[in-house]
């Protein structure tokens, strides 16, 4: 039952068409002209900070950038006629900064659909500023690195928030070898106060985002909302296969011990086996042959796998039954295989009570549409993998035509981003009656 | 039955003892300290002719260092007391450079044996020069670019003596920069002098070479030595394989247009079909996968393709046959594939007198050891394949333990060499006799 009364869906359409507008406002501030490319610490994200800050103080919103570079507006609570400071606050939000060559609704979507929700949800105080008529404060955030494009290492952004920051990542550095330190302090961010972009558990009620869906499955369905269960993380590895390296014009095939052919077989069995499975997904990325000479047998082989799957154990389990395919490859071709994990994140689970909200959220918006939303785990990694550390997580998909992600034809219908600026409101809604 | 007499055992297997000491002294001319390496108009390829000068001039040969860096020997046909200038010469020899990380054989042992082929066969004047007893001089070359490991383009050096250099490879340059023209001048060597590097076929009787076999074939027969029948030439292409770069996280397999898989289906099927065939080899030395991302379903792949035959037309017909089971690979994944053809020679036959008069060496070598001596074609490219512009070619094979070839494990034995110095002496004398 719809808990957003008196809300006209013209003033809805228009929320959804100023998300859509301030889109592409945003995707004309990038580093490159041919593309979207706004990487962490750039004179973009301080440009679009900028943006987002001004937007937010429209909406009456007290601002801050913190010290990792995430933009922040924050409306109070609002009791009998006045502000309470200091409540705990829902966050609304997702991420600002893009992979090389993006599209222009990958997290900036959710974003500036936050603030459309806070636009709904406000109302002013007696002394005409604003506050939200919610049991908890709402904030809005825009993350400043999710993607990870410019460090390798993605979601330091809210790894801050999360109060999860390792110093060891101070001394990464970017493909022109400025370490993460010199960029900090390049920005005009202190280093020595990471500390103070942490949150607390007891300042936060939870954090709900909105983000394209980074797939085709609500396109496939013909649907435009759906619950997310929970954010796979996917393992990684570098694994390297061992031959030896010939002359391609004297050796015989069956004295060959060629590391590419290993790999081909390898690349091929890891799309055999997780296509049989279900909510598994593995891609390699990556494949290069050594010594790489035309008329050389190749004597080594090297390639990326990247594996991510609803379940740990399921992913887990997947992996090891690629391993012991590749112990059969290798084996039958005289090869030798290792592999290096270079990067292993658990499965972060979507609160079940979010999950209800979101759910009551999409119901609210499509009465009749469907007895249940669809639900959907996300294969791609999102800022709340790092926030569920310090708080409750909750995401709502939206319908991603074609699923294409990364990319410039990455898109999403203003209808769709309308509906969903609509749940959004009423899953916050939702979880203000359930805390009243 | 045997030409060559008065020859003891143990002068031939002195031979080959300095044969063997000679490829140890030149494997310690190299670029790098670390393997061997000694490419075109470097300063290690100047130091390997003034050694291989010096020793031609001990056995009384006129030298000289052509227009193209070869460094050459001669002694004239000796007839009654005296020298008979300027008689067609037959020619042995091979080359002196190397792959880079060579081994010490490859070429070289050539070189060398047909200096010794050379001290067995040599008489002197009346006036204590030396001259050859036969119906033509004798020449020994030491050609200079059989690899091709600086320009990429191979014999560069038989090409001058052939005369079918071509101006445009001026223009070639090293991994430095550094053209071929500027190698030439720092060198000492005077491009606009090419020309003079250029035989006539009327100089010439032949071309006569001992290698060590590429591949392991004659020490699987437990043979010493074979008659090569043709020097097979490689067509090259480099195959892209066009598909689309997608998100690896959000796209189900049934989306996805993998141009890495695609790819690697590729190789495994130019394996399944070479391998299917007799003397046919087909090799994938290189596969990229782009845009490289861990996180990135590959949206282009590139591979090179070196496929080799005896026969041209066989080559050919699988060549065709690949091209047909990559259409249908490519067409179940949904992928686009095109193909450049980057190199293509047709097959060198050795000349059939030149067969025949190696074939008698041999059987003359190892009597009783076989009714007709093995017979191979070589996949592998060798000086022959551009002095069969301008003379006939005869080709030797000397075994090749285990078949390694360039590499730092290539290894030919003492006992082989002394069995191959005879074999091409006895040769040079079958067909003295056959044209006297």
């Amino acid at each position: 039952m719809p808990l957003l009364t008196g809300v006209t869906p013209d003033r809805v359409a228009a929320a959804a068409r100023r998300v859509m507008a301030r889109c592409d406002e945003l995707a004309r501030v990038s580093a490159s002209s041919n593309g979207i490319e706004r990487i962490y610490l750039s004179p973009e994200h301080a440009r679009v900070n900028r943006l987002a800050a001004e937007w937010m103080r429209e909406l009456g919103m007290r601002t801050r950038q913190d010290a990792a570079g995430n933009q922040l507006g924050r409306l109070e609570r609002l009791v009998g006629g006045g502000l309470e400071p200091a409540a705990p606050a829902l966050m609304l939000g997702s991420h600002l900064d893009t992979v090389r060559d993006a599209g222009r609704f990958d997290g900036i979507v959710g974003v500036l659909m936050a603030l459309e929700v806070a636009r709904l949800l406000r109302a002013p105080t007696d002394d005409d500023r604003y506050g939200v008529p919610l049991p908890f404060a709402l904030e809005v955030v825009a993350f400043s690195d999710e993607e990870g494009a410019r460090f390798g290492k993605a979601l330091l952004g809210s790894s801050a928030v999360a109060g999860i920051w390792d110093d060891d990542w101070w001394a990464l550095t970017d493909a022109e070898g400025t370490t993460l330190r010199q960029a900090f302090l390049e920005f005009g961010l202190d280093p020595a106060r990471i500390g103070e972009a942490a949150r607390r558990p007891a300042e936060l009620v939870g954090y709900l985002e909105a983000h394209i869906e980074q797939g085709p499955e609500l396109h496939r369905r013909g649907e435009a909302l759906a619950v997310v269960t929970s954010i796979a993380a996917a393992r990684r590895f570098q694994l390297v296969v061992e031959g030896e390296s010939r002359h391609a014009g004297g050796t015989p095939y069956d004295m060959r011990r060629d590391a590419l052919l290993g790999a081909s077989e390898a690349a091929l069995a890891v799309e055999r086996i997780c296509a049989a499975e279900h909510h598994i997904i593995g891609t390699v990325g990556q494949l290069e042959a050594f010594p790489g000479a035309v008329n050389i047998v190749p004597g080594e082989a090297r390639l990326s796998l990247d594996l991510r799957g609803e379940l740990d154990g399921e992913r887990d389990r997947v992996w090891d039954e690629i391993s012991r395919e590749l112990d059969v490859i290798m084996g039958r071709r005289h090869l030798r295989w290792h592999s290096r994990e270079v990067h292993n994140a658990p499965a972060v689970m979507c609160a079940p009570l979010l999950q209800d909200v979101v759910r009551e959220g999409i119901l609210s918006t499509l009465p009749g549409a469907m007895d249940e939303p669809t639900t959907l785990f996300s294969p791609a990694g999102h800022d709340g993998m790092s926030i569920g550390a310090v708080t409750d997580v909750g995401m709502l998909f939206l319908r991603n035509p074609d699923g294409i992600s990364h990319h410039p034809d990455e898109s999403v219908s203003g209808a769709d981003v309308a509906l969903g600026i609509r749940a959004l409101a009423e899953s916050v809604l939702q979880l203000a009656a359930d805390r009243a």
